[in-house]
């Protein structure tokens, strides 16, 4: 049986981190950047699916690719961030289920029914990068996740040929709280969104 | 600048964690469950809309209103669970806009626009859901997800007259390893689902 994380690791996670937008000029390695990979993958997900697809922009050439696609509030704190994690849903995962979930034949669920696969496919993708985003966290970096950008401009630059799909991007490394943190947004009270019953 | 928690941190978050498929004996409290969406609730979502509702299913009473709509496979372990989240998601968020991101019109986004509402609402509805799984996990509890019921026969049981629609369903206590836990399924390595560029 586990018990409650040290207050300092549940700041880190929730209470005190941040969507920043403004990033430290320190690298993230690849090495942090596959040990991001390591945690978001343990995540559950629907019959194992895993539909999430990832493409981390970290080399000049490859946010040069990704610039023209990025809303104007998105293009500068992108071009500057150590990496932009590009988080994507492939919606042919149900290809892959014989290997991920070998118990039963999962793939018949969804293959030639095009709701199951749209569903399950942004449900499913959308919790792995949930699970990155905290996975990144866990690691002691910050996120800046973001959906204002060319949508199909980015499919057909980064997936084309492909089922993949673009979900968010995330940018990803040590935020300056100096520069362009906005102050903190209001949130539901428990009582307005959720009962005990 | 944070540092990476400890392995054992990482570990009840990601590594060791599981979907439990059966439950130890042991309350889960009100305050508990007031936590879980205390550390939930701020994690980030696009333009803070924050759409996920939340009823927590723990009395006998309740659990009987959800019985019927369970997959045969879902009811038992999910009647036992000391409480059951459905996770759901509000797609009227819109309106809360002018409160939770009075920065901008942000509300003038979404109003008269299905398609928007429809894409936001369940990318920030999930991220929510995944945050509230990771939420759990750092306070002691284990998890159960599941998106095997009646999706419309939740939604009138429980959301009748409303704009909200159930996501999935989470199982919450302390998981009892010893009793169906699954072994686990393989993941993607790095290679086959991720790139550096």
């Amino acid at each position: 049986m586990s018990v409650p994380l040290t207050d300092a690791a549940i700041d880190q996670l929730f209470l005190t981190a941040r969507t920043y937008n403004a990033w430290l000029p320190k690298e993230v390695t690849d090495e942090q950047i596959h040990r991001i990979y390591e945690l978001a993958k343990m995540g559950p997900t629907s019959a194992n699916m895993s539909p999430m697809r990832l493409r981390f922009i970290k080399s000049k050439d490859a946010k040069e690719r990704l610039k023209p696609y990025l809303s104007e509030g998105n293009s500068a704190k992108t071009m500057a961030a150590p990496v932009t994690a590009i988080v994507a849903t492939d919606f042919e995962f149900y290809e892959h289920l014989p290997k991920l979930f070998p118990h039963a034949d999962a793939r018949s669920w969804f293959a030639g029914n095009a709701q199951a696969i749209q569903e399950h496919g942004v449900r499913n993708g959308t919790l792995q990068g949930a699970y990155l985003i905290m996975a990144a966290r866990s690691l002691g970096l910050d996120c800046g996740p973001m959906t204002g950008f060319d949508f199909p401009g980015v499919d057909a630059e980064f997936f084309a040929g492909t089922q993949i799909k673009a979900n968010f991007l995330v940018n990803i490394g040590y935020g300056d709280a100096g520069t362009n943190l906005f102050p903190r947004s209001p949130r539901f009270e428990f009582d307005e969104v959720a009962r005990i019953l």
